[in-house]
């Protein structure tokens, strides 16, 4: 039947449902959905769509109707547990008129999966064996709720587990590689994307840089802005084209946008400021330290998120009254008075004082307003001065963001590691 | 129209579109929609469906048709930027036979948001004030582009920005409001929560003290144990009830926990151990500083997150390396070669240290090993010493955590707030 699906569609499909109430209300967040997602784009399986509904049989039986349709694979996960209230099985079972029988090789792992956890095996445990006698079993070594495939009618019905790593044992065991069979055997044609990062650039300016699209891009082929507070990220993308010519077009593409707005690209795909920035500085063998005002701690804590940071983060001052600044930054408090401790002089100041204080290579600096009180006419909230001491000199900027504290502060941090990441680069032999 | 779905529904329902090639293949996770539905279901608005399509004009326009058969509000995110792939406006415009006007205080609001930040208005950006003539325009003060309001034939269609804060900006001001106003003037059944957070106790050791459910719930009432990396949240629910039934049933139920475990209650709802902490140090007249290593500056980040900050957060000192804990904290370099870095001993000397140096009532501190890498036999990866100095005594405890770098950095915030909040509310007169 699949191959009669290819008759009619260009590029292999499939949907996302997910079932259970604490999605549906909000109590936790689908990462399930984006994570499956993920796997089949990057296998060039096309994403039609997700759809998260409760715990109830009517409203999963008319999404079964409705997304089969349009999807060569439908992936569902959640309701498989050992509790009253996880009804799939049930339900798949009517749907596909079909019964429940014991299925052995369900019933040994059962056996042998309580025994390594020295549990005895439950009733209610057993129940996992009870499995629909039409469906294909995907085991599951991460659990006790194996997977099911339906297929029917040239639609494939695959049921999983909600928890994290039982449901990415069966995609990564079962559901991807008969995707990627299918595809392959099939000659299906195929959607990649690429990710450029850019930092520095307004996505309207980025977009003005980048000009009239139609220069560049055909029916085949897309570009997506899509804004963080660490920069636009620019996703290109080429659509049913086949698996050999997707990396060439991408090529092409990326080529072109780098000669608009190559200065503001930083990276790639999964790579973000604080990594890229961190590789050069343990490439360059430097050491950096912080001192930070309307931060609070927020540059350090990026800095040593990552693991291993203790090679070049060496630590930091927390200036956040005035008094600290003076007493421990050497901050001139007649600078202080005059200009105020959102300035020029004493964001330089700090970074200075910082970089001597621990002897590190670089050093950066961040005093602003980041609201929501605190605004002037002539410093309104938002305003933050950010500055990176070096060997060979100070540089010091200003940035004006909104009025959103938390994303203010965020902003603060993404722009003090690119101003580091660009000297950096720039010290790059 | 609204009272005819009064008549047909006992509860208001929403149902969530996410527009966004970027969740639609996995690159963002949704946790837009998860917010969403929790601030739907907390004001006793029942969530139907969470639907995610791609940027995709016959997608969008098939879901709206389905989505307002069964729902009152459906709210859209995404699609509203300036860029070429934003179609939700032109698509809602074609859905419902409207046309595109310009909108006067739309565009002030754009000319003075260019002001603030010192850029040019341009012609990309001034298109945000082209609107749909027959909506109702949701003012978005933390962004460009506006939410927009269409009812028709008894469904609210909401489109708002698919950046978080600017989708939170819309729904805190327009939406919810308005949702609670419908609920309480038709006298509509709802479901409410209330969540009672709780610290310092495992989720198990807290089910035990609570007991036997049947004692206090029926079959309108539920309790939920949220457990996370700072306390165990108790979500507690009415279903279907009459809306002013909800509030009386939610206090019996919390009186009745709080005789069983209320000495581990530290707030309520949206509360955070940060937000109550920093609200005894304000009561207090007291001040606080900080010595990080293994937190990099976290703990510092949590104080300052909070607006206003100043009053009570002087500064730290982020002592990543040994010779910064010896240097400018005056910990025994002999201290660190004896016990080590991760110590008792060396998390004590920090704490007293940074409170001595800053001149500060309190002083927190905390060293560990986050991991991955680092751990020892008897000092395995996830062991952290949180120190708390105060005017009296010096209290000093030992943490062991898991294996996760990120968890166990955000457990020691956790933890290290408790410890802080414990003692105030036991100097509390």
């Amino acid at each position: 039947m699949l191959i009669g699906v290819f008759l009619l569609l260009s590029m292999l499909t499939c949907s996302i449902l997910t079932i259970g109430d604490e999605i549906c209300i909000g109590q936790i967040v689908n990462s399930n959905a984006a994570w499956m997602a993920a796997q089949c784009t990057k296998i060039g399986c096309e994403v039609i769509k997700h759809v998260t509904v409760s715990d109830n049989e009517n409203e999963i039986i008319s999404e079964l109707e409705n997304l089969r349709t349009y999807s060569d694979f439908i992936l569902i996960t959640g309701g498989l547990g050992p509790t009253h209230d996880d009804i799939t099985k049930k339900v798949l079972c009517s749907y596909f008129h079909d019964e429940l029988i014991w299925h052995r090789p369900t019933l040994e792992w059962l056996e042998e999966f309580a025994h390594i956890r020295n549990r005895v095996l439950t009733d209610r445990n057993r129940q996992q064996a009870l499995l629909p006698s039409k469906c294909s079993v995907l085991t599951n070594k991460n659990g006790t709720a194996p997977g099911m495939l339906f297929t029917d009618g040239g639609s494939n019905f695959v049921s999983m587990p909600g928890v994290p790593r039982e449901m990415m044992y069966i995609m990564e065991n079962h559901v991807l590689p008969l995707i990627e069979k299918i595809i392959t055997e099939n000659g299906y044609e195929t959607n990649k994307y690429r990710t450029i990062l850019t930092i520095g650039i307004a996505e309207s300016d980025l977009a003005d840089l980048i000009g009239d699209e139609t220069l560049f891009l055909n029916e085949n082929t897309s570009l997506a802005f899509l804004p963080s507070y660490k920069g636009v990220r620019l996703r290109i993308g080429v659509h049913n084209v086949h698996v050999n010519e997707a990396d060439k077009l991408l090529d092409s593409i990326e080529s072109y946008l780098y000669l608009k707005a190559g200065k503001y690209f930083f990276g790639k795909n999964d790579e973000s400021i604080e990594s890229v920035t961190v590789r050069l500085l343990k490439e360059q063998g430097a050491t950096v330290s912080v001192a930070e005002s309307c931060t609070g701690g927020k540059i350090g804590a990026a800095f040593t998120e990552i693991a291993g940071s203790s090679i070049y983060f060496i630590g930091g001052v927390l200036a956040y009254s005035n008094d600290v600044k003076v007493q421990e930054l050497s901050v001139n408090a007649q600078d202080i008075e005059k200009y105020g401790a959102v300035s020029e002089q004493v964001a330089r100041s700090m970074s200075e004082g910082v970089r001597k204080k621990l002897s590190t290579t670089y050093a950066l600096s961040a005093t602003g307003t980041a609201g929501p009180g605190g605004g002037t006419e002539e410093k309104p909230v938002g305003t933050v001065w950010i500055s990176l001491a070096t060997p060979k000199e100070t540089i010091t900027k200003r940035f004006i963001f909104g009025n959103d504290r938390t994303a203010n502060r965020e902003r603060t941090v993404g722009a003090a590691f690119d101003m580091l990441y660009r000297y950096l680069r720039s010290e790059e032999k």
